[in-house]
C-alpha cells in the first residue's frame, strides 16, 4: 500500500549490509520525513560521485580517489613492508590502530574453490609485480582467519618463496577484555599454540 | 585516510536511523566494491525521485505519490472511521496487519511542550476540518503509549466532543508472545485495568 516512489527507495535501501526491511523503511521515511530536498539531493549527488571518482590504486589496489592512492604515495610510509588483507574495510581497520606503518595490498577477496575464486579472481599477480624490485623485505598476511582467509595466506606465501622476502601471519589468540570462557576451541588452541615467553 | 569521496559517503549513510559510523563505512564500502555504476546510479535517482514526487495526502495528510492518497480514494475503504497516528510508519504498520479498513490521519508528530510542539505544529486542524460533514462516526487514538502520545490524545479527544463522534484509544497490555515477567509495572497495570470479560 506505499506509493511506488517509497516502495522504489525502500527496495534500494533494503538488502545494504545489515539492513532488512524494517530498517529499510525507517530510512526511506526519514528521508521522506525529515530530510530537506538538498540534504537528499546531496546524498544522491554523493553516491553518484563517489562511484565516479574512486578507482583501485594501480599499486596496492586499495578504494581511492587519487593514483597512486595517498599511502602508496606518503614519504612517510614505511616501503619495505606490505600487509596483505581482503578488503578495503580490513585497511581501515588497521589504519585505525595508528600502529602500522607500512604499506598495504587489498586482494579483494579470497581463494574459494567452492565459490569458484582461483589466483586470477583476486589481485595476486599485482602483489608478486610489487616484489620484483627488491624494495620489500617483510609481507605480513593479514588474511582473515577462516578457512578460505588461512588458506589464501598459506597460498600466497608459498608463491613468494622464491623472493627474498619475509612472509608472516597476524597473530590468532584470546582477543583483548574477552573471557577465555567464552572463546571457541580452535581460538583457545590457537592462543596456546602461539604463548609467548614474559 | 580514507579518500574525500568515499569520507563524504560515509558521512551522508551515518546519522540515517539505526546506522553509527560502522554501519556507514560497511555501506560505503558495498556501494563502492558490490554495486554496479547501474544500480548506484538507481539508488542516487530513487532518493532524488521520492523527494520530488512524494507529498502529503491533503486529507489524511499521509505521504503519497497521488491526490488524494491510495487509501483515501479507496472505494473499498470504511470513511466513517479515522485511526489517528503519529507517523507514515504507523500507517504502514497498521496496514500490515490486513485488520483495519477504515482511513487514517498522520499527525506528523505528538505534542510536546518540552521540545516546542504545540497544536499548531501538528496535523490537528487538518482533522477537525474531515469531521465537518459528519460522514465520521468514530476516531480511534492510535498514537504512541508514550508520555506524548497520550497527551496528544487526550488533547484530541477534548478536541472532538463537540463533535458527534465516539472516540476510542486503542488497547494496552502485554504484547502477545512476551511473558508476564518481563512486562514492565506501567504495562502491567494497564493490562489489569483494560481486562475482560472471556
Amino acid at each position: 500500500m506505499h506509493a511506488t516512489a517509497i516502495e522504489n527507495l525502500i527496495e534500494k535501501f533494503e538488502g545494504l549490509p545489515g539492513i532488512g526491511r524494517k530498517s529499510a523503511e525507517r530510512i526511506a521515511f526519514h528521508i521522506l520525513e525529515h530530510m530537506t530536498k538538498d540534504d537528499a539531493q546531496a546524498m544522491a549527488h554523493c553516491i553518484t560521485e563517489a562511484k565516479e571518482k574512486i578507482q583501485l590504486c594501480p599499486t596496492c589496489q586499495n578504494l581511492t580517489d587519487t593514483a597512486p592512492c595517498k599511502i602508496c604515495s606518503s614519504p612517510k610510509r614505511d616501503k619495505s613492508v606490505i600487509c596483505v588483507v581482503e578488503s578495503p574495510e580490513d585497511v581501515s581497520a588497521i589504519e585505525a590502530t595508528n600502529e602500522y606503518g607500512g604499506l598495504y595490498h587489498v586482494l579483494h577477496g579470497a581463494l574459494s574453490p567452492m565459490d569458484g575464486i582461483t589466483p586470477d579472481d583476486i589481485k595476486i599477480n599485482e602483489l608478486l609485480l610489487r616484489l620484483a624490485n627488491g624494495e620489500v623485505k617483510e609481507v605480513i598476511m593479514a588474511t582473515n582467519p577462516t578457512v578460505n582467509g588461512t588458506a589464501t595466506a598459506v597460498y600466497i606465501s608459498k608463491l613468494l618463496s622464491p623472493f627474498e622476502v619475509k612472509v608472516t601471519r597476524i597473530a590468532h589468540g584470546i582477543p583483548i577484555g574477552s573471557d577465555l570462557e567464552y572463546a571457541d576451541k580452535i581460538t583457545l588452541i590457537k592462543a596456546l599454540e602461539g604463548r609467548q615467553s614474559m
